[in-house]
């Protein structure tokens, strides 16, 4: 089987061939996750401890069901509350950590590249949960997922994704994604909203959100990031809803079975409207959170192994 | 056996067979949390989740105890600091929780009927662990075990209810469960905290508190829930004790064996003297939490036997 | 095997034979949290509850993967936005929990005493992780631990114990401690963070750094606690850093093979350079955290088995 990692740090490391293994591990884990009967043994033995620097009630809960359902002893360290307050440097604290001997470190922080650094600092296998504006390499393997389970394959489809590319991890994650996977993406936003120099990564870019949504197969919407909008344009919400927001008028341009996606928490009648986040025909939203317990399953499994051979060796 | 429901929301919907059937199966559990090894699996490979919207160490402890004794992997989830934040409305995150698949999901809501419009969302069981001024079904099963191991037995006692009627979730609960055990119930307090229209209930009223306790086998008392007070009457603490706190000398109009009840944290010298509530041949206050995990780990166990049959249906 | 107490609560309690016993089964265990598979069942179906009243991320963090790599079912409870806000006195708090039934408590209170006198209320065994000025048995014991292993004994060893002697619970018990193995203790800081009367503890006292450290064979620094610094001298950090912090010219004036050591967390520049704190011929400081887990798992062990006879008998 071929995932030769010791961390999953980015989806820029990743092979085609290691992203297919990880998600038919994921799709077998998501049909454990049905049973009543839900707990495995993967992680038995295990210990691990997930440190968000930020906040986020979602991805850490599930990334903490994943562990406790494979069996691992799992820890979560607020680090809103921790000595990183009382002036303990962030390679100080990962330090502190890595002497508890974990296993499998899941961390979340503002500062795009700090997961990467800390993983250098450790002996346990590092999860990156979101740095900064860098990656999230989890919820572009969730999506991947979800796309793969509605369409049937995640090559040659047209994937659009829309609102706040400039701020978004996720977006970043999902592009290398589905490059590697050879689907074709289309950027839709505003210029404010959109990274410099974007072009030049083999990306469609459109200002107009229904000429963007035109016959593509995917239309995945994006959180509005004000938390990480530091100085810039900041739209009125009306405005962007107008412009930015799906609707069923837009929704009309993507192909007849396109399939709408939002990586959550969202803003109704914002960013998407109540009705097209709710319709079970379109919407894959639901799906989106349930594949993300069972590709953080498959994620920390494969690490696992890894992590046994080498303690072996 | 007797017990067939999918969800606890409150007392309303149970038998008083079902009732006997749960306090039953508690006095097993009570036993078994006695013992230094008191590990069991009625619940191994189920996952619980706990969502407090409104903070309760107390409560959401015993329903965490509860289902890690059982088994369980529990997951707590602070409501107060998570998406709702960002703008997400109770369903969404009802939704999002459900599609992680737990099979227990502990609500504690500040609205009344909260609690009973997400179990219709969801597919997993939900336990009611308190919802606004509505209902708080496990306190009252735990106080009906609670007098049941002191006086023998639930029918044609008569039990006084003392203090903040209007307010209490706690009260109304055990008023239900209380008349449909046989029991006969007074309530004391000021007509500012009495609701309207609770003649109609098939209860007596006082305002007068010896009068109250005349030959009563249960005084129960009420905490004063400043917090769900909103603009009305506002007793200063002392004039309250002089009128509405237990002691000694009110205490003495009630039966020579009668117990006291306060379902915590208690004001002392407020509602309760604090000689009263460290006697241990009249108060049952710490049986009362005591009760709290058993009723608890019996409420789950219930319901987790009826969820594993509708799977395998 | 010598180890007869119900609880864990100071150094003064402990014989010299009692603490060899503790150290020696911690170094098993330190070897355990070395292997991938770290998992054990010392403490299988047992209940062990955390109550921090303050805050301390590590030290929490290090009993709570103590008591779940042996097993036990653990609960955090977080008692700054606990029933403690409601009113609840320290005793009925306590009491409330012994009413839940758990087998292992660990406690940290700001108030010197605190611990102990919860512990003659409840039924379980109380671990002190720390109380006011007064005690901090397991960073007293994680220390010794990590001198041990460096050193190679713990008598007629030179130890200076650097800083905030007098706001220092680390210190009283690593001096306890220190004394009760033979080795010779020097105190070293300002006079106004020396407590009163240190002369008479058969300590040598030292206002000046660099005298202080001739030819020790452990260099202990401490943190500046100006949370508990109330109304006294506070220093400048600079000013502080000049006369009490570790740099290479003062610890030049130790034993070319002394080790360094501090509780964290550590403020660089302040209390140490950082130099010295990475230097891994010379700090030992990450071993401290390390150790640190496995006298907690040692000490829940011992005295589980002491718990365990007394419920058999």
């Amino acid at each position: 089987m071929s995932f030769a990692h010791r961390h999953l740090l980015g989806i820029e490391q990743l092979s085609p061939d290691e992203i297919v293994t990880l998600l038919d591990l994921a799709d077998d884990y998501a049909e454990l996750n049905r049973r009543a009967d839900k707990h495995g043994d993967a992680l038995a033995g295990l210990t691990q401890i997930n440190m968000f620097f930020e906040n986020s009630t979602r991805t850490q809960a599930s990334f903490e069901l994943a562990g406790k359902r494979l069996g691992a002893d799992v820890m979560n360290m607020s680090m809103q509350t921790s000595s990183v307050k009382k002036g303990e440097t962030l390679i100080d604290t990962a330090m502190t950590l890595n002497a508890m001997h974990p296993d499998l470190l899941v961390v979340r922080h503002p500062a795009s590249g700090a997961v990467d650094l800390l993983a250098q600092k450790v002996n346990c296998a590092v999860l990156n949960a979101g740095d900064g504006r860098h990656e999230h390499p989890t919820q572009a393997l969730l999506d991947a997922l979800t796309i793969r389970r509605a369409k049937g394959r995640l090559h040659r489809l047209s994937v659009a994704i829309c609102g706040d590319i400039a701020h978004s991890r996720v977006a970043r994650s999902n592009l290398l994604l589905l490059n590697k996977m050879e689907s074709r993406i289309r950027l839709i936003g505003p210029p404010t909203l959109m990274p410099a120099g974007v072009g030049a990564l083999g990306v469609e870019v459109f200002e107009d959100m229904a000429e963007g949504l035109r016959d593509v197969d995917v239309v995945m919407m994006l959180r509005l990031q004000k938390e990480r909008m530091d100085g810039g344009f900041i739209p009125s919400e009306r405005e962007y809803f107008y412009r930015y927001g799906l609707d069923a008028e837009k929704l009309a341009m993507a192909k007849p079975d396109a399939i709408v996606m939002h990586p959550g928490p969202m803003n109704r009648g914002v960013e998407i409207d109540g009705t097209i986040a709710d319709d079970i025909n379109r919407s894959v939203i639901q799906d989106q959170v349930e594949m993300g317990v069972a590709v953080r399953m498959a994620a920390m499994d494969l690490l696992a192994r890894n992590l046994r051979e080498r303690t072996a060796a």
